[in-house]
């Protein structure tokens, strides 16, 4: 009965991660001594000055372009955009400051763009960051009628102090869970195939910005923030992502979306918990002040609380309930 | 005879032009006092700290993926994509060092894959600049087989006294002319509309990426560069985008590759320099050492002259020989 998967859904993640390998091993160029870790990969960082970096991050939202073409509702789409790299920024404990966005079209419609650009203002609103500029690309050949692309792109600052490189992370800390929004802009192209258009309008539910409430966070207990993972593509595997040596023991996950219960009919609980964020928006490693963190969130309207705790099981995510573990490979 | 126009070839400039300006009015929000202002607005800059700011800017190739596409050969568009960025932050006077790439692709094939990002390498290489990062996005229903999207993120640091604003430049000075490589990445809709197939591959040629002769120059002549146009859409104009109370007179133009001499068999010669670089890649004002500046380009393996002055006609370009005058509107 459950027997679909992202693979089937037409994404190759082992031929992406291959190429995104080889990519790595090609792109060590002098400079990059003056390039920080940052937990997870989530942004890249250079330093400028002697206890600052900016953080870069890109990305796009994904086939959830094609649900925005299907119920033609473009006005959230540029939300989920700022979302994407916004909520990557703050994972390196960096505060996001600009946004530039890569619009392609075949054919510009006033509406529609008019639609697009007013979301990825509300996003930037959102997050508090400036939208510093963009690209419109019309590109007759390219994409079809009513077909468009979108990218984006993101900077932050963050103090060497302060940056969030995850070797502090321990056993024994407090992992806190913040709630999604939904499906967020992640593993569209297998939730399509296996929800009926009928409930699609679900599927466009914006991704939460976690910005204001991060940075509000980190701002206060920036010593106790030990790592923070945006759940995006790789669903909770994400996680693993912040520090090799350790896992994670899940006993009070946050409540589940009824979107990822009606994609569950259809595709395996693994699969589902390695594809999808399954609730959990954004994970935060504390090693104290977990209640004061958790309380901080509440205040910008985001749900929290703490989920798990972190273990000495490298690599593995156990889920009470499930009985079942995700390993990071 | 010469009919065809950048419009007739399906690009709506003036479209395009307009929703540009409703986004700039649209996005003034908080925070954008701490922008500084570039000359031609080629970067957005943000001051990260008292002396220092961080340029950043973003675009596409256009077209220029179809030429690639149609000839199957994508080893040099990535060298493109790092121009269009690259070229630009040099125009405020920055040193670009990180370099980020969106890809976007129906579905990934390694050989394909390969070949863009040995290209997108060479171009960072050629600019000095990092690959920071990136983002590969596999959209099956998206991208038709063999399509795919590229758009180019920069990102560079300027002192403020070495800002480039535009506001120093004055009648009088001298307009340094560097040659372009051939078409570069702008214009394409329209060039593969008037160029037979079997001439493509001169379309091809990658656009010349000036960078590290750009940041010698400005190391040794800022106090005496007053501005710097990236000759990229809308041809010639660029040049008046830098200070809108000046006008320019060229009088010993560079030699005009032999691409516009066949496009401009079909394409009447104002629309010519209203679409395409014609031979200039970069304009550079200097109101002293012109020489110098020059011989620093020529000693990095660009072409330079100085092919004019700078007047008091307040958005026009007069051009000997031609007999006619650019306007900015």
């Amino acid at each position: 009965m459950k027997k679909e998967t992202y693979s089937k859904a037409g994404v190759q993640i082992e031929k992406a991660e291959g190429f995104v390998d080889r990519i790595k091993l090609r792109a060590k160029r002098p400079g990059h001594e003056k390039m920080w870790k940052g937990a997870g990969g989530y942004a890249a960082i250079q330093e400028v000055a002697p206890d600052l970096g900016i953080a870069v991050t890109t990305d796009g939202v994904g086939t959830k372009l094609l649900v925005a073409n299907e119920l033609k509702r473009h006005d959230t789409i540029g939300i989920d955009l700022v979302a994407m790299v916004a909520n990557d920024l703050i994972c390196v404990g960096a505060t996001p400051t600009m946004f530039l966005d890569y619009y392609a079209v075949g054919h510009l419609e006033d509406e529609l763009s008019d639609a697009i650009i007013a979301g990825i203002l509300e996003g930037c609103d959102q997050a508090g960051m400036i939208l510093a500029g963009g690209e419109t690309a019309e590109m007759p050949g390219l994409y079809s009628k009513g077909h468009y692309d979108l990218a984006g792109f993101a900077i932050g600052t963050v103090q060497k102090s302060r940056l969030i490189t995850g070797d502090k992370i321990k056993p024994g800390q407090k992992l806190i869970g913040v709630a999604s929004n939904g499906i967020h802009s992640n593993g569209l192209s297998l939730a399509r195939k296996v929800v009926p258009k009928p409930s699609w309008d679900k599927l466009l539910e914006p991704t939460a910005i976690y910005v204001k409430a991060a940075v509000s966070a980190l701002n206060k207990y920036h010593r106790d923030i030990c790592g923070i993972a945006n759940i995006t593509g790789g669903g909770w595997r994400n996680m693993l992502r912040l520090n090799e040596k350790v896992g994670f023991h899940i006993d009070h996950p946050l409540p589940v979306p009824k979107i990822f219960q009606m994609i569950g009919e259809s595709v395996d609980t693994e699969e589902m918990y390695k594809t999808f964020n399954m609730g959990l928006g954004l994970a935060i490693i504390a090693k104290a002040n977990d209640d004061a963190i958790v309380s901080e969130f509440a205040s910008k309207g985001h749900f929290a609380q703490v989920i798990g705790t972190v273990t000495g099981k490298s690599g593995e995510i156990e889920i009470d309930g499930f009985k079942f573990t995700l390993k990071s490979k």
